[in-house]
């Protein structure tokens, strides 16, 4: 069993082209992780989600404590085992879910106690327990049990928060079993507010993580904000370790993100989007649903010859839309599965070849273009 | 191009080990055509299909003449360039689906008038458009136009219906354009009348066709008359061609038809059962939502070793239903489409070898078992 590391392999600026080693295998960075919610990438088998280059997934520990349950889980083996998919698996705290998701919370020092929105069973999570579930999940990036502040808080509640969040990162850390190869990373928070970012990154730091998040953005802060903390942030963070953007996002939030030092990222949006009729493009994106492409006989994007939906025209994933076809929630999301993973190797290669701020200017170029309309 | 051909290449009783050549490749029979409705099998890619071994699809030209329509896959070049699966397709006359799914329908001996259960668009049906729009669609092998009677339908009206279904079957042989590798089916009817099923298997032999279907059959009139009307029947029909038998059936009723000389089945139960979380086996049906399944680690059939759903546990198959995760009925489809083809393999080896009864015995006795319950 290897152990868990990262390695900077080359700079660009402020990007990083990286490499995270896993007992699970190694992850080349930046990364972007599809979301297994439920275990399941929806609509994907685990060969075809490999298939889309992925490297590592993310799974929901909120979503799996209440089914089928982490025991269960742990019994069969470990999600890895479950799920069928023997690479890289990082686990979110629980926390976040819970305080988006569920009626009737009570958080306190302890941690939060809550109702199942399945069955409004009750279930407490503290941070001793959500390192516990995944362990159990046998997750290979453990992720510290934080309080996500919504958009808009005021500076006060926001240091307090962040404040409870850096006692449970002590606590998981605590709680976390030493494994090679098995990581547990921290997570800033401290809204928009810069002095309380530097002071949650500090922090983090004095108790040790093998990676770092920034938590908190992507809640309705816009694109300007989120990078104005990422400008703060992560030059705070230690350079010798992977920073993970949690829960972003748009394709050009990705390029900023990168250009400001992130490695790592996490988001529903291919897969969401790819459920209900968006797709993503070098020009943009698209809504297949759309009556102009009723007969469209062109590819998606006729310059990505992604495998299996490379091969059916706008006109076929139109028809299969309007008759309510799974096959189209299918297509499309491994469609977008492949656009993701065809910016990070673009990304990748353009940190290696030192031109990621021209890749970033011709990127923005390109998506502005719209789509190409049909001769 | 090659001409359309079908080959004997052994017997065993009256089962065929036969092959079929096509405009678009051959296909070894007994076959399985798994049901691709409106140009999709459900939850399954084109890709997938193949990799399960088949090797023919079955569309709907009453779905796709509604949606997106015939004309619309015609200029898009026909339904193999439309769904991205290049093997042979064979769409039935649209007949069926007209009779059992829409309202207000008319019928005489020019066609059928009916209004479209989607919109309620005003579509008249005749044995020439039926020709035409299976033309359009660029199908492999095009069914006449019928009429099939209801289980239960008096002698009279059966044969009066299926007198017309003979002159339907004569209009469809001259308005049908020869292309070389095509064919064209005709369908003997009669219910369960051995009179009017041989005078119709004699009207459509005398016409001449590319090869012959029971229809009327699997409309409620149990197994035991279905085999009676084929004891009678496939005696009748031309040795040199196909025999297939529409919209069969449960496995053990396929064996039973191939010992009764059928070369080929189509039937939605392994697409329609896997997404409600049936799966078949060797030990007969299981039903993965059963809370016994819960935390068993095993595959749905520990002597099946499919590709990508034989990877997987019952607990995470039932976890999946359970969720109402897509993947579910993708993984359940994939595996019943297998054990089908699986099935077929079989029965083809088992008349090549002369052993297609002792194999018929045993299936049945295996089948008759039950699930092996988890030690």
């Amino acid at each position: 069993m290897t152990g868990f590391g990262f390695e900077v392999l080359g700079t660009d600026g402020r990007a990083r082209r990286g490499r995270l080693t896993t007992a699970h295998g190694t992850i080349e960075t930046p990364v972007f992780m599809p979301v297994g919610t439920a275990a399941t990438v929806k609509g994907m088998t685990s060969e075809g989600v490999a298939r889309t280059g992925a490297e590592i997934v993310l799974a929901n520990t909120y979503h799996l404590m209440l089914r089928p349950g982490a025991e269960t889980v742990g019994r069969l083996g470990g999600l890895h085992d479950f799920m069928d998919w023997q690479k890289p698996i990082l686990t979110d705290s629980g926390g976040f879910q819970v305080m988006s998701l569920t009626d009737l919370r009570k958080l306190d020092d302890s941690g939060v106690e809550f109702r199942s929105h399945i069955d409004g069973a009750k279930f407490m999570l503290t941070p001793e327990r959500s390192i516990e579930i995944q362990n159990l999940l046998d997750s290979t990036i453990t992720m510290v049990l934080d309080e996500c502040t919504a958009n808009g808080v005021d500076e006060a509640a926001a240091a307090a928060s962040m404040a409870l969040s850096m006692r449970w990162a002590a606590r998981c850390r605590g709680a976390f079993e030493e494994r090679a190869g098995y990581g547990l990373f921290g997570i800033v928070q401290g809204s928009v507010y810069p002095d309380l970012r530097l002071e949650s990154a500090a922090a983090l730091s004095d108790i040790g993580f093998d990676g770092y998040a920034v938590g908190g953005l992507a809640v309705g802060e816009g694109q300007k904000a989120m990078f104005s903390v990422l400008d703060v942030t992560t030059p705070a963070l230690p350079a010798s370790h992977p920073r993970y953007l949690m829960g972003v996002g748009m394709p050009d939030d990705i390029v900023g993100a990168v250009q400001r030092g992130i490695d790592m990222f996490d988001c529903v949006l291919p897969t969401r989007s790819g459920r209900t009729g968006q797709a993503f493009t070098r020009r943009g994106t698209i809504n297949i649903r759309n009556a102009r492409h009723t007969e469209d006989p062109r590819p998606i994007d006729s310059e990505s010859d992604y495998p299996v939906v490379g091969g059916v025209s706008r006109a076929y994933l139109h028809h299969l839309f309007k008759a309510k076809e799974m096959l189209g929630p299918i297509l499309l999301t491994m469609h977008n599965l492949h656009y993701y993973q065809d910016l990070m190797r673009n990304i990748r290669s353009a940190i290696e070849n030192g031109t990621l701020d021209a890749f970033a200017s011709a990127f923005r170029a390109e998506q502005a273009q719209g789509d190409i309309e049909r001769l």
